[in-house]
C-alpha cells in the first residue's frame, strides 16, 4: 500500500491541517475532496462547496508571461475543484496582489482574463480584495451548492470501476517545458493553454461515479493521489493518441518529448478523472452522449495499489510516481535534474 | 457632496470592477458591503455572506513580525466583514503563500495565531491551498449567512441616526506608528495588538442599524467611506478619551503624538462604526446591555455630507479626509512625509 507520507507535498499539507480543529459541519477529511464539503442545514437539502486556490508559482518562476493566462486560469483552477465534487457554481471572489510597477494595461489584461474564463462558464465574480505587494499573487475562492445525495468526493472507487478523464491530457506540461526548457513559442504558444473547468460534466459524473479530482496536478500525479487515499491501484490500458491532446501529440512528434512526461508533469489542465462501477458504464456513457460529452476511457480499478501501465506491445509495467512527486518541491527550479530524473525512470519503466 | 472618485482607492477598485459583470444573484453593489451578499434561494430565507481579504502589505512593510499576528489578523480581518453584515459564519478556508526560506517554526506559528484567532470566535478553517513563493502573501475566504429580511450593508443611514463604534479605537494605528517610525516597542508591543472580530455584537446590529462598516481602515477613514456612500455626513460628538483604547491613550501622553492621529491612519483594529435611529437607541442600548456588550457613541448623522469633530471647546470642525486618505497609496513608504502632512492638517483643523 502506498501511504500519503511519502509525498512531501502531502506532508507539507499534514503539518499545517495538524493545527486546526476540524469543524463538526465538514463533511470531508483532509485530502479526500478538490472542494471542501460544508453541511449548512440546508430544507433545499444542498450541501456548500468552497474552494480557494492561489495562482503565484506559475508566474514567479516565468510559467505564465501572459497576464491574460494569469487571470483566466485563477478562475479555472478554483472551478475546476468546484467541477470535481459536482457543484454549481455560485460565484467567486478574488484577492489580487500586484507589484506597485506592474502598469494599468496588465492589470487590465489579468481582469479580461478573468471575466473571459467566467463568462465561458457564466459565472460572476463577486467581490474581491487589491493589494499592492512585491511579487505577482493571484487568489480565488470559489463556491457552489451541491445535493446532499449526489455528493462525490476523492475517495469511494472499488476494484471493477472503470477509470475516465474527462478530456485529453497534456496541454499544461506541453506549456510548461516549452517555457521552461525555453523552445521555441511556436512549438506549443501560452494560448494554446486555456483550461476550461468541467462544471457541466462534473454535475453529471457526480450521479454516477464512486470518486473525482481533478488533474491540476497532471494525469499521473492526480492518478497517484487517488490510489493513495483509496488504497487501491489503477490499470491504464489507453494508448497516448487516445489520452493526449493533438497539438499536445505534436509537439512530442517535433521536439522529440516522451509522451508520457506530458502525463507526468505537474502541471495540469484541470480535466476531471472519475471512476464508474463497471455496470453503470452504459447509462453513464449514454448520458455523456446526450450532453455532447465524450469522456476518455482510461483504465480500471485494481485491488492491487499501484499504478500500472499496459504497453504497445500489451505488457504490463508499474510506475512509482514517489520519487517523481517528491522532486518538485526538492528540485523544482532545476529543470535539467527534473527532465534526467524522468527520462532515467522512463526507460527503466520501458516508457520511452 | 463627496464622490466616491475622489479617492485613488476607490478609483482602484472600480478600475477593476469595470471588467466585470454584476451577478444577477448578487444583492450588494460594489463599495456597498463589507462582505457580498449572495441570493441563494434558500427555504431557510438565508442569504449567503462572502468575503477575502488579504494580509501581505503589513507584512512586507514591516508592520506585522510576529508570525502569530500574521495569522490572527488573517483570520480576523475576514471574519470583521462578515460581522460587518451580521452574519453567523460557517467556516473560513486559507491561501498561505510563504517563502521557501522561512523555517517550519515560522510557519507553525502563523498556523497556531489562525488556530487561535478561530478558537476565541469558534469558527474553523475548512481548507487551503499552500503555495511557495518570492514574498508571503496570506490570504483567507470567510462565509456565512444572514437572515433575509435582517440585510443591513454600509448604506441606508438617515439624518438624525446616531453614530455608534463597537469599541475603543487606536490599537491598529498605535502599532503600526510604533513600528514604522522605529519608536521603543515597549510603547505598543505587537502583542497588544489582537483585535476580535465582533461576530455576536455584528448579530445584534444588523437587527437595529440602518448601516454598518467595519473599521479596518480606521475609524476616521471608515467614516469618510460612509458618508460618501451614503451622501450624508457625520458630527463626531465624544471626546478622544471615550473614543481611545486605554493603552492608546497612554501611548500618546507618553511620545506626544496628537490623538488624531490614531483614529486617521488606515491600519484599523476591526470594530464596527453603525448607525442606529434615534427612537431605537434606547431598545438597541438595551439589548446590547443584555449580551455585555458597551457600543460607544460617536456622534449623529447630518445632512450636511461632510465629516466634523467637536473639539473640547465645543467649536465644530470640518475635516476633509480627502488628501490624507489619497496620501496612503501616493506616499506609502515614506513615513516621514506622511506624518508631517498629517501635523499640517491637524493644525489646520485645530485637532493639535
Amino acid at each position: 500500500m502506498k501511504g500519503m507520507e511519502e509525498i512531501l507535498e502531502n506532508i507539507k499539507i499534514n503539518s499545517w491541517v495538524q493545527n486546526f480543529k476540524r469543524s463538526p459541519r465538514q463533511i470531508n477529511k483532509s485530502h479526500e475532496s478538490d472542494a471542501e464539503l460544508i453541511e449548512v442545514k440546508d430544507k433545499n437539502s444542498r450541501l456548500l462547496a468552497v474552494t480557494i486556490d492561489s495562482v503565484a508559482e506559475e508566474i514567479t518562476e516565468g510559467l505564465y508571461q501572459d497576464p491574460f493566462t494569469m487571470g483566466w486560469v485563477t478562475v479555472m483552477s478554483n472551478l475546476s475543484d468546484l467541477a470535481a465534487v459536482g457543484a454549481e457554481p455560485l460565484g467567486i471572489v478574488i484577492a489580487v496582489s500586484v507589484e506597485k510597477e506592474r502598469d494599468e494595461k496588465f492589470c487590465r489584461e489579468i481582469a479580461r482574463g478573468m471575466a473571459a474564463a467566467c463568462q465561458k462558464l457564466d459565472v460572476f465574480i463577486l467581490g474581491g480584495d487589491i493589494n499592492t505587494t512585491p511579487t505577482i499573487s493571484l487568489s480565488g475562492c470559489a463556491f457552489g451548492f451541491v445535493p446532499r445525495g449526489e455528493k462525490i468526493t476523492r475517495i469511494g472507487c472499488r476494484t471493477g470501476d472503470v477509470v475516465f478523464m474527462s478530456g485529453w491530457a497534456g496541454s499544461g506540461n506541453a506549456m510548461g517545458l516549452v517555457r521552461l526548457a525555453k523552445l521555441p513559442e511556436e512549438l506549443f504558444p501560452e494560448n494554446f493553454y486555456r483550461p476550461i473547468a468541467r462544471i457541466k460534466e462534473g454535475q453529471l459524473v457526480r450521479k454516477h461515479a464512486t470518486c473525482c479530482m481533478d488533474t491540476s496536478d497532471g494525469l499521473m500525479i492526480t492518478l497517484d493521489q487517488l490510489l493513495r487515499i483509496n488504497k487501491l491501484g489503477f490499470v491504464v490500458e489507453s494508448g497516448w493518441d487516445k489520452i493526449l491532446t493533438p497539438e499536445v501529440l505534436e509537439l512530442c512528434e517535433r521536439a522529440k518529448i516522451p509522451h508520457w512526461f506530458m502525463a507526468a508533469g505537474i502541471h495540469g489542465e484541470f480535466e476531471l478523472v472519475f471512476t464508474i462501477p463497471a455496470e453503470r458504464v452504459n447509462l453513464f456513457l449514454q448520458a455523456a452522449l446526450e450532453i455532447g460529452f465524450q469522456p476518455i476511457q482510461l483504465g480500471i480499478v485494481q485491488q492491487k495499489p499501484s499504478l500500472e501501465f499496459v504497453l504497445p506491445s500489451g505488457k504490463k509495467v508499474e510506475i512509482d510516481m514517489t520519487p517523481l512527486r517528491n522532486l518538485w518541491p526538492t528540485a523544482g527550479s532545476d529543470l535539467k535534474r527534473i527532465i534526467q530524473e524522468h527520462h532515467a525512470w522512463g526507460k527503466k519503466w520501458g516508457l520511452e
